[in-house]
């Protein structure tokens, strides 16, 4: 279980670094670069929660961990160990895709993501993100194809590009690819990730659960 | 209900503004711009829809709740807080775009969408959403991947690039964006969008449901 | 039925013609043209075809019909209304999509488009198109998605980009936007589609069919 | 079943050949060349894949028969028929795709793809491809949607742009377009191929069949 939520946190993160590469070493258009990224981080995550939701629940990010924490449906200690092999599954995927793509393993951002709006875009990708998965509860197949398709198009309509993940978003310090973001700037996404979890949590349970014999 | 259909109405308004201000922000390539926003838009509203169907039916859409109104599947009453959810939820969700990209969160649009290509696209666009609607009707399942896909495509081959939707018709009049309306374009297109869903329901009426025994 | 192939075709021909208007109109990247006019065809075809197929079949293609009368599966009477139904509206479609985009409703294509690398395109992109729909003889859903699809990618890698449908073919001269065919180049795209799709009905006979037991 | 495996390797490499002639052709803006071949790409592998599973079991790739071998899942005679219907199904389907756009039939790549980073990336991709199809051992219905949804992303975020297939790389010396590869980087690529897929059974082994019970 903990493997998997390393290597599936790992494989997203390739994802996400390995197109940001890729967009940029090709000159692509702006729009392009985003979408390419856009569309490979939905692709990668689609693939590692089906890969990894009968063997791990599939969480790869310490926001669905907390949460799954907090209703109780998963023990402290390990709790603790998938966080932890989230972002260490985070960096290692980070420092893999800079040297596919011949990158110094593990280089450093400057990339400073600031300010009330970027803070405001990672609440609210990850509330949705949250109640997307709180709101079928039963329903592992809607989750596999609702969460990528709502991270794909959070990137394209939020200002911080949906980081929308603790792990992922520490792991994105160590590239100086487009993609990557300074440390200065993590605390804040952090902070807002975990409002917008627990924002996410309220929603399911005040509006989507007031149905409460049918979970889809 | 009232209020999923005011948070669905307002999450698809963010996918819209949102992506126009993203694609715009990007200065990318024009035809980019048009895709960015038709996969956001799709994106949103797929996610809106499945998530709202067993709450409130998911209408997010006036012209649907007033097809139902007339098929009498929804009380006089509750159809007239659904659209005023509606209609509050397009604004609220236009304004949050707004901020998230730095702007001011009402601005007024200066776009003017006229012609009777424009008009007749608006018809086309709503008629067959309300023919899908309609054409499906015990299969909630189909709704939620038709309705979203067919605006994904009306969105880039009609020259009104298929608002289809009074409330959010209204809505996008608050935006500087390129996907804003000028107040004096939004009558017309939202007459428009009446005629074709009357139409909507004539084709599923007289076309398709002369098949009595199936519903797909 | 028979309106159902007329207004499906009309659909599917607005989705080709509609959408080659929108991306010379925004002076988009050549490859973004042919993205947005296969993306558009591929949708118009999903749909029209899940909205048709209790009803007409939805054939929406003489090339198809032709088959089905072959193998027994459709009247010559009905055939002929069929094929008729499908070139009106082909051409109805076209004015109509012209007309949204401010043009004469009927124009006539110049666009040449001959060769046998061309020939040898719409026979391949026929033949396969055939195959699948052959290929799965009681499962309606997966020709649904399997259809379009196919069309989707056939029309970003064949040099014809796959018209692989007569009626459709027929339309197309009646635009002057960049998806026309001028009258002199349809006999040979309309002789190959039907070489085509008589390959494709070999395909499904001897390669697919030998597995008898089974139709997915 | 071996004209299955030829067919269908077949058309797959008419697939990513032709994308690759279209897309320069129209000189298309770089990302768009990338993205037009993996999505390409990506719908003749879900079309192949779907057509043939009930036939030959699509593998249409010599490191899933070497692997299925490995499993005894196929007899060493049967495997090398495979094997050669894939490598010349390849070479005519670039031949082929090369004639589709009016160029020689067989050329020779002078595209030289060496270097770590893609070795490495051509190990990442196939490994990844080896445990999909190794995790749903009995469901073919998401073999055929998570095979090709994986190719669609790794083609974005690999720097080798994911080959991942002997046969499909044999084909591609014989090709003057982008997506072509010179004879001298081929053996590489093969060896890094094979040594992917073994780690794809390994992962496998040890880290999602650690569930017994369930195969999703």
């Amino acid at each position: 279980m903990i493997s998997m939520e390393f290597l599936g946190t790992g494989i997203l993160a390739v994802a996400i670094v390995g197109s940001g590469h890729m967009a940029i070493d090709l000159q692509a258009d702006s729009g392009m670069v985003l979408f390419i990224n856009a569309l490979a981080t939905a692709i990668g995550l689609a693939l590692v929660i089906k890969i990894g939701m009968k063997v791990s629940g599939s969480h790869f990010n310490p926001a669905v961990t907390l949460v799954m924490l907090l209703l109780k449906k998963i023990t402290p200690q390990l709790a603790f160990f998938y966080i932890s092999a989230q972002i260490i599954g985070a960096i290692a995927g980070v420092g893999f895709a800079n040297l596919l793509f011949d990158q110094k393993a593990l280089d450093q951002s400057s990339i400073e993501r600031t300010g009330s709006n970027l803070f405001f875009s990672e609440i609210f990708a990850t509330a949705i993100l949250l109640w997307i998965i709180l709101r079928f509860p039963k329903r592992d197949d809607l989750i596999a194809i609702y969460v990528p398709l709502w991270i794909f198009g959070a990137i394209l309509f939020t200002s911080s590009t949906s980081f929308a993940n603790p792990a992922i978003t520490i792991g994105r310090i160590f590239t100086s690819s487009v993609v990557g973001i300074s440390p200065e700037s993590v605390i804040a996404f952090i902070a807002a990730q975990l409002i917008g979890a627990s924002l996410g949590l309220l929603a399911a349970k005040n509006i989507t659960n007031t149905n409460k014999e049918g979970n889809e």
